[in-house]
């Protein structure tokens, strides 16, 4: 039956689009860590909108599930096809033009392909900023960004994904192309489909196209690292910040002291920029108009009156572009630490700001309580209360994957419960792509969640967009 | 029959909530243009949570129409009752408290039927900004901002309601109480159903509560009002102005010269701030921390920039807060002289940005050609690309409201087909209600506005939460 299937897909599209051996298929059915793997008959790597649309019309008439993926960076197996091998991978790297950019109106129109970096850099030659930054923009394409509605590190100045795209362009299940890429700011006629598709990781619909919202460049910027006491200093410096820097403020983000150690640990040619190691750190960046100077003091004016008035134990403000760098360094550092540092079970949680502080403690708690032998670790954007709380195992703590399986899940119980007592987020910028879709219905109103399944029914009525992911299988 | 219904309302309800003496509900029947009417066998005004969830098991039960209505303050028709008599008004005005307000997390905890100018000073006074300012602030409800997903004067720097909105609480038709109120800045677990219902105008569900970001109070502000030849230099005047001034920009409207003799005619109290009458006009407010006589140099800088090399043909900055309020009143009194000029037929048009000019001209073009006797005229949100399109015909133009509608109808149609040309919105802030339902599904991608429906017999498969909104009767 399978090959039949194919053999209808070969007579529609061109045979450069259609990969089936092991070797070719490899890269797209395994996510980057490793931590999710399945199969598929082949992968698909259409050329245009057009062969995106006869692609889902074949998938449609033969029941053939669809996994769409783009730069395959997501962190809960979202993008990754199931072990049934039934389906087929819908890649949209090929789909990767910047069709538009228009300086008066600070818009870009682009295919969903496109690598993020690419966008930033194409926004960069035109003179404006596309201000989406996160890890993975390297690699991670607009489509996946916005499937996921990505956060980010400046997501406290810029919004989510979801506050950066005016317009989407997209292939629903059946096919049909609906052609919904205005370049409008502002724009009330009837319900707001485009918000619908923004973090449904391809279950509602294939995006093709976007268009982008782009921002003035700063043309001055300022970093700094200080230390602090606790996360509720923390969360005072950004009080103050804010008022005093309004509208100013790029970054903002938190670290405990066990996550720096493990950073300068990794890599000798790191340096802690304030004089001793604290309890945590916090990230600063600010970006102006104006002169660096004036941005540089305004920052200084600030941290100095925190120094004195004990909010802060200690700063650095970065002097020159080398030293911003360096500060900025140690944050971006986490990933590859955490990796290196032994088995771990990372979270996306959020909480209201204000919380912060308090659950934090409750998590640690709760972490250490229940597991003696992990180390709580927290890195995240204090000023989205969004924290990703770590907890980080011993080397040898666990006999085989099944056990550390088995193991996560709990931790994840853990500090899901914390989170529900704060009335947090089990998801603040990931998604939930396989991994989280058996804890979405116990964390979701049971109404909402009865509208989510009824959506998932109305756009795809067939169950064929990437089956299993957001919504567990009813 | 409908005596009936009522008894069965009557048996849970405290008899305060039920109006149903004409003069008692004839506030709320019309809308306050006096444009739309309808009746109604009662208009109900809930105390509770409780009383909105009993009164849509009810109406689910009876099969009764429900026309949800917060300040009546609409342009749209989208909260006032039909003609048919069969339905209730669900008025919100009663579930007004102000629940909560984070100064750390910057959220405010409203009920739906809280009046926006009090939002505003509950916000004022806990030191931070509410930024959400429109000409029926003191009015309008915040369950009707949300439904309508309003817009104004602040878009520019704040966004629409839609960005404003971190959570929301919800009766749906039914009468389940969903409870989706979290006061997070990022939160991806599912579809968001948050977006779906801003925006959808009262027909999906009914709002009871929601928790809005606040921003910090900007310590200084500076208010200017300059005379340009031409919307092109207006969009010139902006983007430099963005750059220049990152992120400081509030407000940016523009208003054409015929509209500013309207508004100087109608008050002889008012002058006009530049030296002389200009073909257009810009008025524009910028806001920031730190110290007020900064922010008006860097002000003065750019228009001193702009009048030598010709981008604006005069400036007048305003030197004290009476001043700002004289500038500003010359935006906001449009309306009311407008109303006083004679018969007119408004638009509530956007397009990018950079094809306002092009728009603009094309629109005047086309009315000029179609309907020789209206001057067309043009004040809007230029920031914003939304632009409100007005034909003003003659006092005597017409014989009766017929001959009136007739030829509103024709005018829409003439302004509604060059915005389509330019792709883009027959409604950017108003809505659609009732007065724009037959013009949507030719407005709207065909697959798009079938998946509108599919929602709405989703949410709402009796079909009994304001009928014939946003969508037409099918």
């Amino acid at each position: 039956m399978a090959a039949d299937k194919l053999d209808g897909l070969a007579g529609v599209l061109d045979s450069s689009v259609i990969l089936t051996t092991d070797e070719d298929m490899a890269p797209y059915l395994a996510d980057w860590r490793g931590r999710y793997a399945g199969r598929a008959r082949a992968v698909l790597r259409p050329h245009s909108v057009g062969e995106v649309s006869a692609i889902l019309r074949w998938a449609s008439a033969t029941l053939t599930p669809v996994f769409p993926q783009g730069g395959n960076t997501g962190l809960v197996g979202g993008a990754t096809p199931d072990e049934r091998g039934t389906g087929v991978v819908l890649e949209l790297g090929r789909l990767n033009r910047i069709q538009d950019i228009d300086t008066a109106g600070n818009t870009l129109v682009v295919e969903a392909g496109a690598i993020l970096a690419n966008v930033q850099q194409a926004a960069a030659d035109a003179g404006r900023l596309f201000p989406m930054s996160l890890g993975s923009e390297g690699s991670c394409q607009i489509g996946g960004i916005i499937a996921t509605n990505a956060g980010g590190i400046h997501v406290i100045r810029y919004g989510t994904t979801r506050e950066l795209v005016l317009g989407l362009d997209y292939v629903l299940a059946d096919g049909t192309i609906v052609h919904g890429l205005k370049r409008l700011a502002k724009n009330n006629t009837g319900y707001d489909l485009r918000n619908l598709l923004i973090g449904s990781e391809g279950t509602l619909a294939v995006i093709t196209a976007a268009a982008l919202k782009l921002f003035p460049r700063p043309a001055a910027s300022a970093s700094a690292c200080c230390a602090v006491a606790s996360p509720q200093k923390a969360v005072d410096l950004l009080s103050l910040l804010r008022e005093r820097l309004v509208g100013r403020i790029s970054s903002f983000e938190l670290m405990c002291d066990g996550e720096m150690g493990l950073v300068l640990a990794g890599d000798a040619s790191l340096r802690l920029p304030v004089a001793a190691r604290a309890p945590w750190y916090v990230f600063i960046e600010v970006a102006d108009s104006g002169g660096e100077s004036v941005l540089v003091e305004a920052l200084t004016a600030v941290l100095g009156r925190c120094l004195e008035d004990g909010t802060i134990l200690d700063a650095a403000i970065a002097q020159n572009e080398a030293q911003a760098k360096a500060i900025w360094h140690l944050r971006f550092a986490v990933s590859e630490a955490n990796r290196r540092a032994g088995p771990n079970v990372s979270h996306d949680t959020s909480v209201a700001t204000a919380d912060v502080p308090a659950f934090l403690a409750a998590v640690s708690a709760a972490l250490k309580d229940r597991f003696p032998p992990a180390r709580p670790l927290f890195v995240g954007h204090v000023g989205d209360g969004n924290i990703h709380v770590v907890a980080l195992f011993p080397r040898d703590g666990f006999q085989g994957p099944a056990a550390f399986e088995a193991t996560a899940s709990a931790v994840n119980d853990c500090v899901f419960a914390v989170v529900q007592r704060f009335n947090g987020s089990i998801s603040a910028e990931h998604g939930i792509g396989r991994s989280l879709a058996g804890h979405l219905p116990g964390h979701t109103d049971p109404a909402a969640y009865r509208l989510m399944r009824g959506i998932k029914q109305l756009y795809d009525p067939l169950g064929i967009l990437n089956p299993g992911k957001v919504l567990s299988r009813a």
